[in-house]
C-alpha cells in the first residue's frame, strides 16, 4: 500500500546516517524555548534510535508546553539544570545548528567528547563546526527530515514517534498554511493518518487549549489595529496593563491580520516589564521581516521574526514604524 | 511515482460511471449559495467529462463567490434565470440530492428528460428519486469524489480541475483542521500539490481577501462573547447597527471559540432586517448542532448548522439558549 520511498541520499547525509547507525548513546536537544516541530523531531529521533536499540536521553534548556504532552508517553523531555550530561557518544541538535541558541546546555554539549550531529532545514550562517549534518533547507520541518531518517533506516515509527512528525510538520506549516506546504509535506501527512495518527485530536490538544479569556484578549489585540502605508502594514500593540505586561496569545489575531488582502506585513509590539518592547513580525510575500528585526538585534526567517528591543512602547513603534516604512521604499515591496 | 489507485467499485459506482461514459451531453448543477466543495468539484467533473469528449454546462442557482474566481478559466458559471436549459442527456447533482434544493433550477432540471446523477457525500433523508448515485458520506469533500472518478474512468486532471478538487477538500475540511480529513484527503492534497496546484496561492485566493475592515469587526464580534452551561456553550451576537443588518464573516470568530477548551457548543446570532435572526451553530465534538437547528426549522450538519428564526434578538437569543441548554442535558455532553 505505501508508496516506494524515492529518497536520493546525499554524501552528507550518508555519513550523518552512519553516524546514527553507530552510536549507542544519545543525547537529542532542542533550541531554547523548543517549539513544536523540535519536540515532535526530538520524539520521532528517539522513536527512530530507540527501534534501533540505542539509548536515548531527551534534554532541552527548557520544558515542552503542555498542549504537546501527548508526545511525552515514552519521552521525558528533561530539562538541563547544570550539572553532568548522561554518558554519551552522539550528541544530536533539532531544529538549530548553533550551540548558543541552548544557553548553558550548549556549553555543556560543547565540553563533552561526543560526536555532533545537526538535524535542521534552517539556513546555518558561519562555518559548519560539527561532525555531521543532516540539513535541507528546502524542507518544511525538522520532524519531515526525520521522517526520511526512518525510512532510510528501514524503520517503522511508532504511534508517539509517528505523532512527533507530524506535530513538526503541523506546527512548522502553520496547519499546512504557509508555503513550505510542499507534496512532500501533505503526503507524509497522509501517510500518517493512515498509520494511525489522529489528527483532529492533535489539532484539539495543540490549538484548541485555549482559556476561556482568549476571546476577548484577542478582541482587544485586534481593536488596536491601524494601517500604514497604504494599508500594507497593519500593527497592533499590547501595553502593560495596571502596571504589568500581559501575554496574550497573538497568533490568532496575527493571522486575521493577514487575512486582510491589502496587508503585506504585521507588526506586533507587545510591552514588557521594564523599558522594552517584543516584537512580532510577519510577512504575507516578498517583504523580509529578518531583515527588519535584524536591525533591532533579533531575527527569524524571511516571513516570520522577532526582536526584543529597549525603550518606551511609543519610542519603539515610532523607530519600528520608520523602519518597516523604509523597508517597502527599499524592497519596493 | 504516483500511487496505484486501490479504489474498489461498487455496483452502484460502476452504473454511475457508465452513465458518465455514456453521454454526451451534460449540465452540472450545485445547491444553492454554492461553497467552494460544490463549486470545486464542478470544476473536476467538468474537466473529466471534457476529457473525455463531452459538453458540459456549469448551471447553478446562485453566482459563485469571487475568491473561486481562479476556476473560472475553461469554466463559464451560468446562473439559472428561468428559461430553457441547453439540450442534455445527463444532469449531475453535486454535493446534494434534493432538487428543491436549487429552487428554480430544481424545477426545470425536474421537468427535463435527463437522466439524473447524484454525486454527493451528505447523507439523504427520503427515498432515492435519482436514476444513478456516486455517494459516500464518509468522503470528506465531494470534490474527493470527482477525483476518484476521474481515477476509476482514467483521466489525468488539468491544472483547473487539480484546483477544483484541493478546493473542495480544503474548503470542506476547514484547511484541513476538521474530523473528516483522513489519509486520503491529505495524500489526494500532496498529489494535487505534486502535480502543480499553488496550495499558498490559493489559500491566499480563498482566506486571504478580507477586506480592511475585517479585523475591527471580528474584534467587535468577539467583544461581545458570553459563556453559559459551565463555559461549555458560547455565544455571539451581531445586532443591527444604525437600523441595518450587518454582515461581518464570522468565520473567524468562531474559530477562536471554538479554540476555547472548555467550549463544545458556539452559536452565533446576527439580527436581519424585518424582525428575524439569522443562527450559525457549531459544535466541536459529540454535540448535535442539526438537532439544535431543525427545532428552528433550519438544518445541516451534526457539527454546523444554520437557521432563519422569526422574532426580535433577545426573544430568539433566549429561545435559543433554552433549547442548547436543554441540548446538554439531553445530550449529556
Amino acid at each position: 500500500m505505501s508508496r516506494p520511498p524515492a529518497l536520493p541520499t546525499t554524501p552528507e547525509q550518508t555519513a550523518a546516517l552512519d553516524l546514527l547507525r553507530g552510536g549507542d548513546r544519545f543525547v537529542l536537544s532542542g533550541h531554547m524555548r523548543p517549539d513544536g516541530d523540535c519536540i515532535g523531531a526530538e520524539a520521532a529521533l528517539a522513536n527512530v534510535l530507540r527501534l534501533l536499540g540505542k539509548e536515548v536521553w531527551i534534554i532541552n534548556p527548557d520544558p515542552i508546553d503542555r498542549q504537546f504532552d501527548y508526545l511525552t508517553g515514552p519521552n521525558e523531555y528533561r530539562v538541563f539544570r547544570g550539572g553532568d550530561l548522561p554518558r554519551h557518544d552522539v550528541s544530536v541538535l533539532l531544529d538549530f545548528s548553533v550551540l548558543s541558541r541552548c544557553g548553558e546546555l550548549g556549553t555543556a554539549l560543547e565540553a563533552s567528547a561526543s560526536k555532533k550531529l545537526v538535524v535542521d532545514h534552517h539556513i546555518h550562517e558561519g562555518e559548519a563546526w560539527w561532525d555531521e549534518a543532516y540539513v535541507d533547507v528546502t524542507a518544511s520541518a525538522t520532524g519531515l527530515l526525520c521522517y526520511r531518517i526512518a525510512t532510510q533506516l528501514g524503520v517503522e515509527l511508532d504511534a508517539v514517534g509517528a505523532a512527533g512528525v507530524f506535530t513538526s510538520i503541523v506546527t512548522d506549516t502553520g496547519w499546512f498554511k504557509y508555503s513550505n506546504t510542499d507534496a512532500e509535506t501533505l503526503r507524509t501527512a497522509g501517510d500518517l493518518v493512515a498509520r494511525g495518527v489522529d489528527s483532529s485530536a492533535l489539532y484539539d490538544s495543540i490549538y484548541q487549549r485555549q482559556r476561556s479569556a482568549h476571546p476577548i484578549e484577542t478582541s482587544k489585540l485586534l481593536a488596536s489595529t491601524e494601517y500604514h502605508v497604504d494599508g500594507k502594514l497593519a500593527i497592533i500593540c499590547a501595553p502593560r496593563e495596571g502596571g504589568a505586561a500581559v501575554s496574550p496569545d497573538s497568533d490568532d489575531a496575527l493571522d486575521i491580520l493577514r487575512s486582510v488582502a491589502a496587508v503585506e506585513v504585521v507588526l506586533f509590539l507587545r510591552e514588557l516589564d521594564g523599558g522594552a518592547v517584543k516584537l512580532s513580525a510577519r510577512s504575507k510575500k516578498d517583504y523580509d521581516v529578518n531583515a527588519l528585526a535584524r536591525q533591532f538585534g533579533g531575527g527569524g526567517h524571511r516571513k516570520a521574526s522577532g526582536a526584543t528591543i529597549e525603550g518606551s512602547l511609543a519610542e519603539v513603534r515610532g523607530q519600528l514604524l520608520a523602519a518597516a516604512e523604509a523597508g517597502f521604499q527599499g524592497a519596493g515591496a
